[in-house]
Protein backbone atom coordinates (compact mmCIF):
# COMPACT_ATOMS: atom_id res chain seq x y z
CA UNK A 1 0.00 0.00 0.00
CA UNK A 2 1.28 3.48 -0.81
CA UNK A 3 -1.51 5.86 -0.34
CA UNK A 4 -4.10 6.44 1.85
CA UNK A 5 -7.36 8.79 1.61
CA UNK A 6 -8.61 10.33 4.88
CA UNK A 7 -12.40 12.36 5.15
CA UNK A 8 -11.80 13.75 9.07
CA UNK A 9 -14.54 16.14 9.48
CA UNK A 10 -16.22 17.35 12.34
CA UNK A 11 -17.96 14.00 13.60
CA UNK A 12 -16.58 11.21 11.83
CA UNK A 13 -13.21 9.96 10.61
CA UNK A 14 -12.82 7.65 7.41
CA UNK A 15 -10.31 6.15 5.82
CA UNK A 16 -9.80 3.75 2.47
CA UNK A 17 -6.76 2.66 1.52
CA UNK A 18 -6.13 2.88 -2.78
CA UNK A 19 -4.74 -0.67 -4.25
CA UNK A 20 -2.19 -0.29 -6.92
CA UNK A 21 -4.86 -0.83 -9.52
CA UNK A 22 -6.53 2.35 -8.09
CA UNK A 23 -9.25 0.69 -7.12
CA UNK A 24 -10.38 1.23 -2.64
CA UNK A 25 -8.91 -1.98 -0.67
CA UNK A 26 -9.95 -1.66 3.13
CA UNK A 27 -11.99 0.94 4.92
CA UNK A 28 -12.15 2.13 8.24
CA UNK A 29 -14.52 4.43 9.91
CA UNK A 30 -14.34 5.95 14.02
CA UNK A 31 -16.55 8.44 15.94
CA UNK A 32 -13.36 10.34 16.21
CA UNK A 33 -14.33 13.75 14.77
CA UNK A 34 -12.48 16.48 15.14
CA UNK A 35 -14.53 17.66 18.45
CA UNK A 36 -14.30 14.41 19.58
CA UNK A 37 -10.11 14.98 19.81
CA UNK A 38 -8.84 16.48 23.02
CA UNK A 39 -5.71 18.88 23.59
CA UNK A 40 -5.12 18.76 20.08
CA UNK A 41 -3.92 15.25 19.83
CA UNK A 42 -4.70 14.41 16.21
CA UNK A 43 -1.68 12.51 15.61
CA UNK A 44 -2.95 10.39 18.10
CA UNK A 45 -6.23 9.46 17.23
CA UNK A 46 -4.81 9.23 13.53
CA UNK A 47 -2.32 6.32 14.61
CA UNK A 48 -5.05 5.03 16.81
CA UNK A 49 -6.99 4.14 13.69
CA UNK A 50 -4.82 3.50 11.40
CA UNK A 51 -1.65 3.58 12.94
CA UNK A 52 -0.69 0.07 11.35
CA UNK A 53 -1.02 1.94 7.69
CA UNK A 54 1.18 4.51 8.30
CA UNK A 55 5.22 4.18 7.04
CA UNK A 56 7.88 6.22 5.41
CA UNK A 57 7.02 6.90 1.97
CA UNK A 58 3.23 6.09 2.20
CA UNK A 59 1.21 8.95 0.70
CA UNK A 60 -1.68 10.09 3.23
CA UNK A 61 -4.12 12.78 1.42
CA UNK A 62 -6.38 14.40 4.02
CA UNK A 63 -9.39 16.76 3.64
CA UNK A 64 -12.27 18.22 5.69
CA UNK A 65 -12.67 19.90 8.94
CA UNK A 66 -9.29 18.42 9.91
CA UNK A 67 -7.88 21.44 7.68
CA UNK A 68 -9.52 24.21 9.51
CA UNK A 69 -8.84 26.07 12.23
CA UNK A 70 -10.12 23.75 14.71
CA UNK A 71 -7.96 20.83 13.27
CA UNK A 72 -4.74 19.48 13.17
CA UNK A 73 -2.99 21.54 10.26
CA UNK A 74 -5.26 24.64 8.87
CA UNK A 75 -5.39 25.30 4.91
CA UNK A 76 -5.94 28.61 3.20
CA UNK A 77 -8.90 28.43 1.18
CA UNK A 78 -8.55 28.25 -2.31
CA UNK A 79 -10.83 30.74 -4.07
CA UNK A 80 -13.82 30.20 -6.59
CA UNK A 81 -13.61 29.73 -9.33
CA UNK A 82 -12.00 26.52 -8.14
CA UNK A 83 -10.68 23.60 -10.35
CA UNK A 84 -9.54 20.10 -8.86
CA UNK A 85 -5.58 20.71 -9.58
CA UNK A 86 -5.99 24.52 -7.72
CA UNK A 87 -6.82 21.68 -4.37
CA UNK A 88 -3.94 19.82 -5.32
CA UNK A 89 -1.34 23.01 -5.80
CA UNK A 90 -2.53 24.12 -2.51
CA UNK A 91 -2.60 21.45 -0.53
CA UNK A 92 0.18 21.67 2.92
CA UNK A 93 2.50 19.01 3.71
CA UNK A 94 3.93 17.38 6.72
CA UNK A 95 5.59 14.51 7.42
CA UNK A 96 4.09 11.93 10.45
CA UNK A 97 6.14 10.82 13.59
CA UNK A 98 6.38 7.50 11.70
CA UNK A 99 7.37 8.98 8.30
CA UNK A 100 4.28 8.95 6.35
CA UNK A 101 3.55 12.00 3.98
CA UNK A 102 0.60 13.95 4.84
CA UNK A 103 -1.16 16.10 2.50
CA UNK A 104 -3.71 18.39 3.95
CA UNK A 105 -6.04 19.47 1.45
CA UNK A 106 -7.59 23.27 1.15
CA UNK A 107 -11.19 24.18 1.55
CA UNK A 108 -12.62 26.05 -0.73
CA UNK A 109 -13.91 30.34 0.01
CA UNK A 110 -16.37 32.03 -1.86
CA UNK A 111 -16.47 35.93 -1.01
CA UNK A 112 -19.55 37.45 -3.54
CA UNK A 113 -22.39 38.33 -3.32
CA UNK A 114 -21.97 36.66 0.23
CA UNK A 115 -19.00 35.17 1.65
CA UNK A 116 -19.17 31.46 2.40
CA UNK A 117 -16.66 28.50 2.77
CA UNK A 118 -16.31 24.81 2.73
CA UNK A 119 -14.17 22.31 3.46
CA UNK A 120 -13.93 18.32 2.93
CA UNK A 121 -17.29 18.77 0.20
CA UNK A 122 -14.87 19.94 -2.67
CA UNK A 123 -13.58 16.94 -2.93
CA UNK A 124 -17.10 15.22 -2.99
CA UNK A 125 -18.32 17.90 -5.79
CA UNK A 126 -15.20 16.94 -7.94
CA UNK A 127 -15.75 13.20 -7.20
CA UNK A 128 -19.56 13.63 -8.30
CA UNK A 129 -19.14 15.60 -11.44
CA UNK A 130 -17.62 15.33 -15.00
CA UNK A 131 -14.75 17.17 -16.03
CA UNK A 132 -16.62 19.74 -18.24
CA UNK A 133 -20.38 19.42 -16.60
CA UNK A 134 -22.12 22.27 -15.70
CA UNK A 135 -24.85 21.46 -13.16
CA UNK A 136 -25.85 22.31 -9.64
CA UNK A 137 -25.01 20.31 -6.81
CA UNK A 138 -26.88 20.01 -3.29
CA UNK A 139 -24.97 18.31 -0.19
CA UNK A 140 -27.47 17.65 2.29
CA UNK A 141 -25.51 17.35 5.94
CA UNK A 142 -25.30 19.52 9.21
CA UNK A 143 -24.51 22.41 7.16
CA UNK A 144 -26.09 22.04 3.53
CA UNK A 145 -24.31 23.05 0.44
CA UNK A 146 -25.68 24.43 -2.85
CA UNK A 147 -23.01 24.40 -5.23
CA UNK A 148 -22.81 25.91 -8.94
CA UNK A 149 -20.49 24.05 -11.06
CA UNK A 150 -19.71 25.15 -14.66
CA UNK A 151 -17.53 23.70 -16.98
CA UNK A 152 -15.61 21.65 -14.13
CA UNK A 153 -15.21 24.41 -12.18
CA UNK A 154 -16.58 25.38 -8.77
CA UNK A 155 -17.40 28.98 -9.46
CA UNK A 156 -20.15 29.52 -5.90
CA UNK A 157 -21.97 28.01 -3.47
CA UNK A 158 -24.42 29.28 -0.17
CA UNK A 159 -24.20 27.11 3.18
CA UNK A 160 -27.56 26.41 5.14
CA UNK A 161 -27.76 26.11 8.24
CA UNK A 162 -30.65 23.31 7.94
CA UNK A 163 -29.24 20.48 9.52
CA UNK A 164 -27.94 22.06 12.51
CA UNK A 165 -30.56 24.22 13.10
CA UNK A 166 -32.87 21.22 12.90
CA UNK A 167 -31.13 19.42 15.88
CA UNK A 168 -30.69 22.54 18.06
CA UNK A 169 -34.75 22.92 17.68
CA UNK A 170 -35.56 19.41 18.35
CA UNK A 171 -33.12 19.04 21.34
CA UNK A 172 -32.81 22.81 23.01
CA UNK A 173 -35.69 24.28 21.94
CA UNK A 174 -39.67 24.70 23.51
CA UNK A 175 -39.99 23.43 20.23
CA UNK A 176 -38.90 20.03 21.07
CA UNK A 177 -40.50 20.05 24.12
CA UNK A 178 -43.74 19.28 22.71
CA UNK A 179 -42.53 16.38 20.48
CA UNK A 180 -43.13 13.11 21.06
CA UNK A 181 -39.80 11.48 22.34
CA UNK A 182 -40.11 8.26 20.39
CA UNK A 183 -40.94 10.44 17.47
CA UNK A 184 -39.44 9.38 14.33
CA UNK A 185 -40.04 11.27 11.18
CA UNK A 186 -43.42 10.28 9.55
CA UNK A 187 -43.48 10.15 6.31
CA UNK A 188 -46.45 12.13 6.48
CA UNK A 189 -45.34 14.50 8.82
CA UNK A 190 -42.12 15.51 6.53
CA UNK A 191 -44.46 15.67 3.58
CA UNK A 192 -46.52 18.17 5.76
CA UNK A 193 -43.70 20.18 7.05
CA UNK A 194 -42.06 20.57 3.54
CA UNK A 195 -45.82 21.84 2.22
CA UNK A 196 -45.41 24.56 4.78
CA UNK A 197 -42.78 26.11 3.39
CA UNK A 198 -44.60 25.98 0.08
CA UNK A 199 -47.17 27.50 1.28
CA UNK A 200 -48.79 31.05 0.41
CA UNK A 201 -49.29 31.73 3.99
CA UNK A 202 -46.03 30.82 4.86
CA UNK A 203 -44.01 34.61 5.50
CA UNK A 204 -40.84 33.23 7.40
CA UNK A 205 -39.01 30.60 8.58
CA UNK A 206 -38.75 32.12 12.12
CA UNK A 207 -42.97 32.53 12.00
CA UNK A 208 -43.13 28.85 10.53
CA UNK A 209 -40.98 26.89 13.25
CA UNK A 210 -43.04 28.51 16.11
CA UNK A 211 -45.92 27.32 13.83
CA UNK A 212 -45.39 23.61 14.38
CA UNK A 213 -45.58 24.12 18.05
CA UNK A 214 -48.72 25.92 17.94
CA UNK A 215 -50.55 24.01 15.86
CA UNK A 216 -49.77 20.86 17.76
CA UNK A 217 -50.96 22.71 20.88
CA UNK A 218 -54.15 23.60 18.92
CA UNK A 219 -54.75 20.24 17.92
CA UNK A 220 -54.07 20.25 14.08
CA UNK A 221 -51.64 17.53 14.35
CA UNK A 222 -50.13 15.39 17.17
CA UNK A 223 -47.03 15.44 19.07
CA UNK A 224 -45.33 12.53 17.05
CA UNK A 225 -45.82 15.11 13.83
CA UNK A 226 -43.15 17.61 15.00
CA UNK A 227 -39.80 15.97 14.40
CA UNK A 228 -40.88 15.15 10.77
CA UNK A 229 -43.04 18.82 10.49
CA UNK A 230 -39.62 20.37 11.58
CA UNK A 231 -37.50 18.77 9.37
CA UNK A 232 -39.90 19.34 6.22
CA UNK A 233 -40.37 22.66 7.01
CA UNK A 234 -36.56 23.20 7.38
CA UNK A 235 -35.50 21.36 4.18
CA UNK A 236 -38.67 23.15 2.67
CA UNK A 237 -37.41 26.59 3.52
CA UNK A 238 -33.87 25.54 2.04
CA UNK A 239 -35.05 24.27 -1.25
CA UNK A 240 -37.52 27.15 -1.90
CA UNK A 241 -34.41 29.80 -1.01
CA UNK A 242 -31.89 27.62 -3.19
CA UNK A 243 -34.43 27.94 -5.94
CA UNK A 244 -35.37 31.60 -5.95
CA UNK A 245 -31.41 31.73 -7.21
CA UNK A 246 -32.28 30.27 -10.71
CA UNK A 247 -34.11 26.86 -11.22
CA UNK A 248 -31.31 24.62 -12.17
CA UNK A 249 -31.50 24.10 -15.99
CA UNK A 250 -30.66 20.01 -15.78
CA UNK A 251 -31.40 17.71 -12.96
CA UNK A 252 -29.47 18.75 -9.51
CA UNK A 253 -26.84 16.14 -8.24
CA UNK A 254 -27.62 15.38 -4.39
CA UNK A 255 -24.30 14.07 -2.58
CA UNK A 256 -24.75 12.54 1.10
CA UNK A 257 -25.73 9.76 3.36
CA UNK A 258 -28.68 7.80 1.43
CA UNK A 259 -31.17 8.73 3.88
CA UNK A 260 -30.57 12.64 3.48
CA UNK A 261 -30.43 12.40 -0.09
CA UNK A 262 -33.37 10.31 -0.07
CA UNK A 263 -35.79 13.22 2.12
CA UNK A 264 -33.89 15.89 -0.21
CA UNK A 265 -34.77 14.03 -3.57
CA UNK A 266 -38.40 13.50 -1.80
CA UNK A 267 -39.14 17.40 -1.25
CA UNK A 268 -37.46 18.55 -4.49
CA UNK A 269 -39.86 16.35 -5.90
CA UNK A 270 -42.74 18.31 -4.51
CA UNK A 271 -41.18 21.71 -6.00
CA UNK A 272 -40.86 20.03 -8.81
CA UNK A 273 -37.21 19.68 -9.62
CA UNK A 274 -35.74 16.20 -10.77
CA UNK A 275 -32.58 15.01 -9.09
CA UNK A 276 -29.90 12.06 -9.39
CA UNK A 277 -27.91 10.61 -7.23
CA UNK A 278 -24.33 9.35 -8.24
CA UNK A 279 -23.30 5.69 -7.43
CA UNK A 280 -19.61 5.38 -5.38
CA UNK A 281 -18.70 7.39 -2.09
CA UNK A 282 -18.18 10.67 -3.59
CA UNK A 283 -15.09 11.80 -1.33
CA UNK A 284 -12.88 8.17 -3.03
CA UNK A 285 -14.14 9.11 -6.38
CA UNK A 286 -13.06 13.00 -5.94
CA UNK A 287 -9.39 11.23 -4.71
CA UNK A 288 -9.58 8.78 -7.28
CA UNK A 289 -10.05 11.34 -10.26
CA UNK A 290 -7.22 13.70 -8.00
CA UNK A 291 -4.78 11.23 -8.50
CA UNK A 292 -5.49 9.93 -12.48
CA UNK A 293 -5.57 13.91 -12.69
CA UNK A 294 -2.11 15.07 -10.98
CA UNK A 295 -0.62 11.67 -12.12
CA UNK A 296 0.22 10.68 -8.19
CA UNK B 1 -55.82 45.96 49.86
CA UNK B 2 -58.37 44.14 47.76
CA UNK B 3 -56.72 43.48 44.56
CA UNK B 4 -53.30 42.27 42.99
CA UNK B 5 -52.46 41.61 39.17
CA UNK B 6 -49.80 38.74 38.32
CA UNK B 7 -47.60 38.70 35.11
CA UNK B 8 -46.68 35.11 35.86
CA UNK B 9 -44.19 34.39 33.04
CA UNK B 10 -42.02 31.57 31.41
CA UNK B 11 -38.53 33.33 33.34
CA UNK B 12 -40.09 36.18 35.77
CA UNK B 13 -42.99 36.68 38.47
CA UNK B 14 -43.93 40.04 38.71
CA UNK B 15 -47.42 40.94 41.29
CA UNK B 16 -48.60 44.43 41.85
CA UNK B 17 -51.19 45.84 44.16
CA UNK B 18 -54.04 47.61 43.17
CA UNK B 19 -54.42 51.41 45.39
CA UNK B 20 -58.40 51.72 45.95
CA UNK B 21 -58.15 54.84 43.58
CA UNK B 22 -56.98 52.33 40.87
CA UNK B 23 -52.94 53.22 40.72
CA UNK B 24 -50.21 50.84 41.32
CA UNK B 25 -48.91 50.42 45.32
CA UNK B 26 -46.39 47.82 45.81
CA UNK B 27 -44.68 46.04 42.90
CA UNK B 28 -42.59 42.91 43.46
CA UNK B 29 -40.73 41.17 41.21
CA UNK B 30 -38.26 37.87 41.71
CA UNK B 31 -37.23 35.36 39.25
CA UNK B 32 -39.56 32.51 39.53
CA UNK B 33 -40.61 31.89 36.41
CA UNK B 34 -43.03 28.74 35.64
CA UNK B 35 -39.60 26.86 34.10
CA UNK B 36 -38.15 27.45 37.58
CA UNK B 37 -40.73 26.11 39.73
CA UNK B 38 -40.42 22.22 40.99
CA UNK B 39 -42.92 19.87 41.33
CA UNK B 40 -45.36 22.23 39.86
CA UNK B 41 -45.50 23.86 43.51
CA UNK B 42 -47.14 26.89 42.57
CA UNK B 43 -48.77 27.83 45.58
CA UNK B 44 -45.55 27.70 47.18
CA UNK B 45 -44.07 29.98 44.90
CA UNK B 46 -46.79 32.55 45.26
CA UNK B 47 -47.30 32.12 49.17
CA UNK B 48 -43.41 32.71 48.94
CA UNK B 49 -43.59 35.97 46.40
CA UNK B 50 -46.50 37.46 47.99
CA UNK B 51 -48.21 35.38 51.02
CA UNK B 52 -48.79 38.48 53.16
CA UNK B 53 -50.68 39.92 50.48
CA UNK B 54 -53.21 37.17 50.26
CA UNK B 55 -56.42 37.19 52.42
CA UNK B 56 -60.24 36.01 51.91
CA UNK B 57 -61.89 38.41 49.53
CA UNK B 58 -58.66 39.59 47.88
CA UNK B 59 -58.66 38.74 43.91
CA UNK B 60 -55.64 38.02 42.30
CA UNK B 61 -55.71 38.22 38.69
CA UNK B 62 -52.88 36.17 36.87
CA UNK B 63 -51.88 36.10 33.22
CA UNK B 64 -49.30 34.65 31.26
CA UNK B 65 -47.47 31.16 31.06
CA UNK B 66 -48.95 29.69 34.66
CA UNK B 67 -52.03 29.45 32.79
CA UNK B 68 -50.55 26.88 30.20
CA UNK B 69 -50.51 23.44 30.17
CA UNK B 70 -47.25 23.98 31.78
CA UNK B 71 -48.13 26.00 34.28
CA UNK B 72 -50.51 25.91 37.65
CA UNK B 73 -54.52 25.85 35.92
CA UNK B 74 -54.60 25.54 32.61
CA UNK B 75 -57.23 27.90 30.79
CA UNK B 76 -58.80 27.58 27.14
CA UNK B 77 -57.54 29.59 24.59
CA UNK B 78 -59.89 33.11 23.26
CA UNK B 79 -60.36 32.76 19.69
CA UNK B 80 -59.88 36.11 17.91
CA UNK B 81 -61.46 38.17 16.99
CA UNK B 82 -61.02 38.93 20.76
CA UNK B 83 -62.42 41.62 22.73
CA UNK B 84 -61.12 42.50 26.45
CA UNK B 85 -64.32 41.21 28.02
CA UNK B 86 -64.05 38.21 26.34
CA UNK B 87 -60.67 37.29 28.30
CA UNK B 88 -62.79 38.20 31.57
CA UNK B 89 -65.65 36.02 30.35
CA UNK B 90 -63.05 33.09 29.65
CA UNK B 91 -61.32 33.00 33.22
CA UNK B 92 -61.12 30.34 35.16
CA UNK B 93 -61.19 30.55 39.05
CA UNK B 94 -59.62 29.29 41.72
CA UNK B 95 -59.65 29.34 45.77
CA UNK B 96 -56.14 29.60 47.35
CA UNK B 97 -55.04 28.17 50.46
CA UNK B 98 -55.48 31.39 52.36
CA UNK B 99 -59.23 32.17 50.81
CA UNK B 100 -57.84 34.87 47.70
CA UNK B 101 -59.89 34.54 45.03
CA UNK B 102 -57.33 33.53 42.04
CA UNK B 103 -58.81 34.14 38.37
CA UNK B 104 -56.34 32.76 35.74
CA UNK B 105 -57.45 34.45 32.14
CA UNK B 106 -56.78 32.93 29.19
CA UNK B 107 -54.81 33.37 26.60
CA UNK B 108 -55.64 33.85 23.12
CA UNK B 109 -55.15 31.37 19.89
CA UNK B 110 -55.63 31.94 15.89
CA UNK B 111 -56.67 29.48 13.63
CA UNK B 112 -55.99 31.13 10.49
CA UNK B 113 -53.93 31.45 8.01
CA UNK B 114 -51.86 29.37 10.44
CA UNK B 115 -52.11 28.25 13.86
CA UNK B 116 -50.79 30.91 16.60
CA UNK B 117 -50.81 31.07 20.21
CA UNK B 118 -50.15 33.43 23.11
CA UNK B 119 -50.38 33.94 26.95
CA UNK B 120 -49.73 36.90 28.50
CA UNK B 121 -49.21 39.13 25.51
CA UNK B 122 -53.01 39.78 25.23
CA UNK B 123 -53.44 41.97 28.41
CA UNK B 124 -50.44 43.76 27.54
CA UNK B 125 -52.01 44.44 24.24
CA UNK B 126 -54.80 45.54 25.58
CA UNK B 127 -53.26 47.73 27.82
CA UNK B 128 -51.11 49.78 25.20
CA UNK B 129 -54.52 50.45 22.07
CA UNK B 130 -57.68 52.57 22.54
CA UNK B 131 -60.78 51.14 22.71
CA UNK B 132 -61.41 51.41 19.31
CA UNK B 133 -58.16 51.77 17.66
CA UNK B 134 -57.10 50.14 14.64
CA UNK B 135 -53.44 49.17 14.59
CA UNK B 136 -50.34 47.10 13.95
CA UNK B 137 -48.25 46.12 17.31
CA UNK B 138 -44.84 44.49 17.25
CA UNK B 139 -44.04 42.75 21.14
CA UNK B 140 -40.51 41.31 20.90
CA UNK B 141 -39.01 38.80 23.01
CA UNK B 142 -38.21 35.33 23.29
CA UNK B 143 -41.11 34.78 21.01
CA UNK B 144 -42.23 37.90 18.96
CA UNK B 145 -45.36 38.69 18.65
CA UNK B 146 -46.75 41.17 15.38
CA UNK B 147 -50.36 41.68 16.14
CA UNK B 148 -53.73 43.28 14.61
CA UNK B 149 -55.75 44.95 16.21
CA UNK B 150 -59.02 46.39 14.44
CA UNK B 151 -61.68 48.38 16.54
CA UNK B 152 -59.87 47.64 19.71
CA UNK B 153 -60.24 43.56 18.92
CA UNK B 154 -57.35 41.06 18.61
CA UNK B 155 -58.01 39.95 15.02
CA UNK B 156 -55.11 37.67 14.06
CA UNK B 157 -51.51 38.02 14.88
CA UNK B 158 -48.20 35.78 13.94
CA UNK B 159 -45.24 34.61 16.42
CA UNK B 160 -41.78 34.61 15.06
CA UNK B 161 -38.97 32.81 16.80
CA UNK B 162 -35.92 35.20 17.04
CA UNK B 163 -35.25 35.58 20.49
CA UNK B 164 -35.28 32.19 21.24
CA UNK B 165 -33.43 31.44 18.22
CA UNK B 166 -30.86 34.04 19.11
CA UNK B 167 -30.34 32.64 22.19
CA UNK B 168 -29.89 28.74 20.83
CA UNK B 169 -27.86 30.27 17.50
CA UNK B 170 -25.43 32.15 19.83
CA UNK B 171 -25.03 29.69 22.69
CA UNK B 172 -25.50 26.08 21.51
CA UNK B 173 -24.25 26.35 17.59
CA UNK B 174 -20.94 26.66 15.65
CA UNK B 175 -21.64 30.08 15.10
CA UNK B 176 -21.51 31.00 18.77
CA UNK B 177 -18.03 29.50 18.72
CA UNK B 178 -16.71 31.90 16.72
CA UNK B 179 -18.09 34.87 18.49
CA UNK B 180 -16.02 37.12 21.21
CA UNK B 181 -16.56 35.78 24.44
CA UNK B 182 -16.40 39.60 26.03
CA UNK B 183 -18.64 40.84 23.08
CA UNK B 184 -21.62 43.40 23.46
CA UNK B 185 -23.87 43.86 20.56
CA UNK B 186 -22.29 47.14 19.24
CA UNK B 187 -24.36 49.42 17.75
CA UNK B 188 -22.52 49.22 14.10
CA UNK B 189 -22.44 45.57 13.82
CA UNK B 190 -26.35 45.68 14.86
CA UNK B 191 -26.78 47.69 11.98
CA UNK B 192 -24.65 45.93 9.80
CA UNK B 193 -27.08 42.54 10.66
CA UNK B 194 -30.36 44.54 9.88
CA UNK B 195 -28.42 45.13 6.53
CA UNK B 196 -27.89 41.71 5.77
CA UNK B 197 -31.76 40.75 5.63
CA UNK B 198 -32.35 43.74 3.58
CA UNK B 199 -29.88 43.23 1.28
CA UNK B 200 -31.19 41.67 -2.17
CA UNK B 201 -28.44 39.20 -1.59
CA UNK B 202 -29.84 37.92 0.79
CA UNK B 203 -32.16 34.51 -0.12
CA UNK B 204 -32.80 33.19 3.36
CA UNK B 205 -31.81 32.99 7.07
CA UNK B 206 -30.79 29.72 7.08
CA UNK B 207 -27.75 31.33 4.82
CA UNK B 208 -27.50 34.67 6.44
CA UNK B 209 -27.00 33.10 9.80
CA UNK B 210 -23.90 30.78 8.55
CA UNK B 211 -22.95 34.27 6.77
CA UNK B 212 -22.45 35.61 9.98
CA UNK B 213 -19.73 32.67 10.39
CA UNK B 214 -18.10 32.37 7.44
CA UNK B 215 -17.50 36.56 6.92
CA UNK B 216 -15.39 36.14 10.32
CA UNK B 217 -13.76 33.55 9.14
CA UNK B 218 -12.62 35.01 6.00
CA UNK B 219 -11.64 38.63 7.76
CA UNK B 220 -14.93 40.31 6.86
CA UNK B 221 -15.79 41.33 10.33
CA UNK B 222 -14.10 40.82 14.01
CA UNK B 223 -15.28 37.90 16.07
CA UNK B 224 -16.86 40.74 18.76
CA UNK B 225 -19.32 41.40 15.87
CA UNK B 226 -20.84 38.08 15.42
CA UNK B 227 -23.14 39.08 18.02
CA UNK B 228 -24.36 42.23 17.30
CA UNK B 229 -25.01 40.77 13.58
CA UNK B 230 -26.60 37.59 14.78
CA UNK B 231 -29.38 39.86 16.70
CA UNK B 232 -29.27 42.34 13.69
CA UNK B 233 -29.99 39.80 10.87
CA UNK B 234 -32.39 37.63 12.95
CA UNK B 235 -35.11 41.00 13.50
CA UNK B 236 -34.04 42.02 10.14
CA UNK B 237 -35.76 38.96 8.40
CA UNK B 238 -38.97 39.13 11.57
CA UNK B 239 -39.15 42.69 10.15
CA UNK B 240 -38.81 41.96 6.40
CA UNK B 241 -41.45 39.31 6.70
CA UNK B 242 -43.96 41.12 9.00
CA UNK B 243 -44.07 44.31 6.81
CA UNK B 244 -44.49 41.34 3.97
CA UNK B 245 -47.85 40.62 5.21
CA UNK B 246 -48.67 44.58 4.22
CA UNK B 247 -47.21 47.87 5.01
CA UNK B 248 -48.95 49.25 8.37
CA UNK B 249 -50.84 52.26 7.59
CA UNK B 250 -50.15 54.05 11.06
CA UNK B 251 -47.19 54.55 13.01
CA UNK B 252 -46.10 50.99 15.25
CA UNK B 253 -46.53 50.36 18.51
CA UNK B 254 -43.35 48.55 20.01
CA UNK B 255 -44.66 46.56 23.48
CA UNK B 256 -42.21 45.21 25.72
CA UNK B 257 -38.58 45.70 27.77
CA UNK B 258 -36.73 49.26 26.89
CA UNK B 259 -33.75 47.33 25.86
CA UNK B 260 -35.44 45.47 22.93
CA UNK B 261 -38.08 48.14 21.52
CA UNK B 262 -35.28 50.93 21.02
CA UNK B 263 -33.12 47.85 18.98
CA UNK B 264 -36.39 47.15 16.97
CA UNK B 265 -37.27 50.76 17.11
CA UNK B 266 -34.03 51.37 15.32
CA UNK B 267 -34.09 48.48 13.02
CA UNK B 268 -37.91 49.33 11.96
CA UNK B 269 -36.73 52.75 11.28
CA UNK B 270 -33.81 51.19 8.74
CA UNK B 271 -37.48 49.83 6.74
CA UNK B 272 -38.66 52.99 6.86
CA UNK B 273 -40.92 52.41 9.29
CA UNK B 274 -42.03 54.76 12.02
CA UNK B 275 -42.83 53.31 15.59
CA UNK B 276 -44.00 54.91 18.85
CA UNK B 277 -43.39 52.97 22.48
CA UNK B 278 -46.47 54.08 25.01
CA UNK B 279 -45.59 54.82 28.49
CA UNK B 280 -46.58 52.73 31.36
CA UNK B 281 -46.28 49.19 32.23
CA UNK B 282 -48.24 47.47 29.74
CA UNK B 283 -49.59 44.50 31.80
CA UNK B 284 -50.68 46.75 34.31
CA UNK B 285 -52.37 48.96 31.84
CA UNK B 286 -54.25 46.31 30.44
CA UNK B 287 -55.19 45.05 33.92
CA UNK B 288 -56.60 48.64 35.22
CA UNK B 289 -58.69 48.96 31.77
CA UNK B 290 -59.97 45.34 31.95
CA UNK B 291 -61.30 46.81 35.98
CA UNK B 292 -62.58 49.90 34.36
CA UNK B 293 -64.18 47.71 31.67
CA UNK B 294 -66.21 45.48 33.72
CA UNK B 295 -66.52 47.75 36.83
CA UNK B 296 -64.33 45.10 38.77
Amino acid sequence: MNRIIIDWGTTNFRAYTFQPDGSIGETRQVAAGILAIESRRFEDALEDAVGDWLAPGVEVLLSGMITSRNGWVETPYAETPVTLADLAKSAVSKVSRKGANLRFLPGVACRAPTPDVMRGEEIQVFGSVGPDETVTLILPGTHSKWVQVEKGRIVGFRTFFTGEMFSLLLKQSIIGRVASPSDETSDAAFVAGVGMALATSSISLLNDVFTVRAGMLLGQWPGQDVAGRLSGCLIGHEIRAGLGLGKPGASVILVGSAELCQRYQQALALFGVETRIPAGIATVEGFKRLARDTGR
